[in-house]
């Protein structure tokens, strides 16, 4: 439990780029932070503290014994240790309740569908009927999802006949969420950073451009209109308040007929929010900390227009082509630290400008110098179709 | 010794707050660096590897065993270990006849004299008659500076009478450098950072403020003409050239009627230099770290107008403020993880803004509510009078 005017001891479940990240932003304000991670995990080296074991009960209660709260870097976490450590008197933010919805699309569409957040048309299906109902009403171009557990596009799978759908059913062994494959203009990010006592601080939008699946490019700030740009931002807090949410949460929405359609949470840090970092007041690192200490939070406003593109292994360790990407005007370059694999997600490249066009171009020039293999549409990013 | 294509091994010698806030910028990057410090220094415990020892020879030797390249962040280094170090075969960056020059102010007014840079009058003075010959010349308001060893304005004297310069020839035990105590418009600092084969890139000039012999505040970019900007500028890169500074060098300058003199040099990151982290292209650090690992520079452009304020220990350790410095619209807080002692620097804090003097006030305010000690003058800065 921590004292009044003292700073908490801040546990992280995680020991990925992400708690890399943070731990920078927790060195600037001294924060102590202890990470919850396996021993080769990015983040080891530069932690001052470290309990070596797994997000299980038993590592979950080691952390918990040294530290006065708890928050995490990703969702593959024991939330009934969680719950226990909760109840035992530690502090978890996001608590229990809130990652149980954020690992749960099934839990999003009924909890925030019922407050009002828009979804695509869905149903959730699990027998041969169920799927020709819906398919009957929205045709055989069809998304099914794996209701709990998929993140960052994984658990995903585009159908288009009875037997792919029972196939999907079959692999996940239950119940899938089924949705029409919409005819996507645009996928936006919304970051809010939320204290427990409810204040909160929105971001703007980011459009984050997806190539084979993965998030490949984040522009900052995402290149609509500002109406659409206010209602992602109160669609945005109204979630947060929802689901009370307590850290980072990032909304990942569709653009679909120039209406918002939710597509999925992560109650942490995200990729989406990398260009905080050089292109915001406050990165999303720091007022995460903040928010998980109960600090007042930083302004989120954008300063800068900034385009940020994810370094995945293609052909050389980016460590050997440093040189080449320092060259580049600008170049905020961020590796992680991991062993080398190909396409594996190994580090970002940042660049700011007054012109968006400009820093894509030229955080997509030094990304390209650090992904050999990747071929020149590194350099030259074309439109999207579709999902 | 580095192959190439490979990034070096950098060691850090020393583990204070410039270490610390290199270790970031190294993490960033993806450097391997250790450092030699002591247990208990403000960045072991965010450092990956460190080497506990003093900056003596067998403290640089156990150092240069595991790394490519030894770099410095303070001046108190047994040169000559380094000079041994160098011959074996790791390369030292920037090396010791740079540094030897860094710590004499002897060897600055001769050597960077001989090359062209400005000087305010001065003589080395050891006996009665030559301090008598010297206030002859120039009056009895002087100052006397030990030639070697000082920084950061110590082994800096005023005196104004010849027992008061005899008094401090035997407190440093030799001739000490005797200069007329000149009337100080302001003191600006000029940061460059250079790579091995010369490249070097230009900071803008910013104001350092000073109170009570300490510097206050850094302001970026120092509110001087264009003509005073760019002869500092390249009396700066004039310097750093004629001593072939490795990493980032700081020097120092007094504006006197209107032209410039220098004051005295660093050859490391510097407390001038904390606002480039948020209001440069490329933080000093980074620079830094990218000129000690023969990398390509980044640009050192002034993105923001930004000021600093110190921290120094005054009534409360800042860790119990930190939510009052942090409800300061804009203030990028850093504290530098040291024990509290009334005094003792402790910490920055930066706030950029289109207006310089928003800034100030703001980083003032901030400041203030880290220091409750430290009175009311934190939050309104008068001018200065002299040095």
């Amino acid at each position: 439990m921590s004292v009044p005017g003292t700073l908490p001891r801040i546990g992280i479940v995680g020991g990925g780029q992400l708690a890399r990240m943070l731990l920078p932003a927790a060195a600037r304000l001294d924060l102590d932070v202890v990470l919850l991670a396996r021993a080769d995990d990015a983040a080891v080296p530069g932690s001052p503290e470290v309990v070596v074991g797994e997000p299980d009960a038993e590592g979950l209660h080691a952390l918990a014994a040294r530290v006065d709260v708890i928050t995490v870097e990703h969702e593959l976490v024991d939330l009934d240790a969680l719950r226990a450590i909760e109840v035992a008197g530690t502090s978890v933010r996001p608590g229990p309740a809130t990652l149980a919805v954020a690992v749960d699309k099934l839990a999003q569409h009924v909890r925030l569908g019922a407050a009002g957040a828009p979804f695509a048309p869905w149903a959730l299906v699990a027998s041969s009927d169920e799927v020709e109902d819906f398919a009957a009403a929205h045709g055989w171009s069809l998304i099914a999802k794996r209701p709990r557990g998929g993140y960052d596009g994984r658990g995903v799978f585009g159908v288009s006949s009875r037997v792919e759908v029972l196939d999907v059913i079959d692999e996940v062994g239950g119940a899938v969420l089924l949705e029409p494959a919409l005819p996507i203009e645009r996928e936006i990010a919304v970051l809010v950073a939320r204290r427990p006592g409810g204040d909160l601080v929105v971001y703007d939008p980011v459009e984050t451009v997806q190539a084979d699946g993965m998030c490949r490019e984040v522009l900052l700030p995402a290149p609509i209109t500002a109406v659409l740009r206010t209602q992602a931002r109160e669609l945005a807090a109204m979630i947060a308040e929802t689901i009370e949410v307590v850290g980072v949460l990032s909304v990942e929405l569709f653009v679909v007929a120039g209406e918002l359609l939710v597509n999925e949470l992560a109650a942490r840090p995200h990729n989406a929010g990398h260009p905080t970092i050089e292109g915001s007041v406050t990165s999303q690192f720091e007022n995460h900390l903040r928010a998980v200490a109960d600090l007042p939070l930083g302004r989120p406003d954008t300063r800068h227009a900034s385009a940020m593109v994810n370094v995945v292994g293609a052909g050389a360790d980016p460590r050997s082509r440093l040189a080449g990407a320092l060259a580049v005007d600008d170049a905020h370059v961020h590796l992680y630290g991991k062993a080398y694999r190909d396409g594996r997600k190994l580090g970002h490249v940042t660049v700011v400008a007054d012109d968006l066009g400009l820093a894509r171009q030229r955080a997509n020039l030094a990304a390209a110098a650090l992904m050999p293999g990747h071929g020149p549409a590194a350099v030259a990013p074309t439109d999207r179709e579709g999902r």
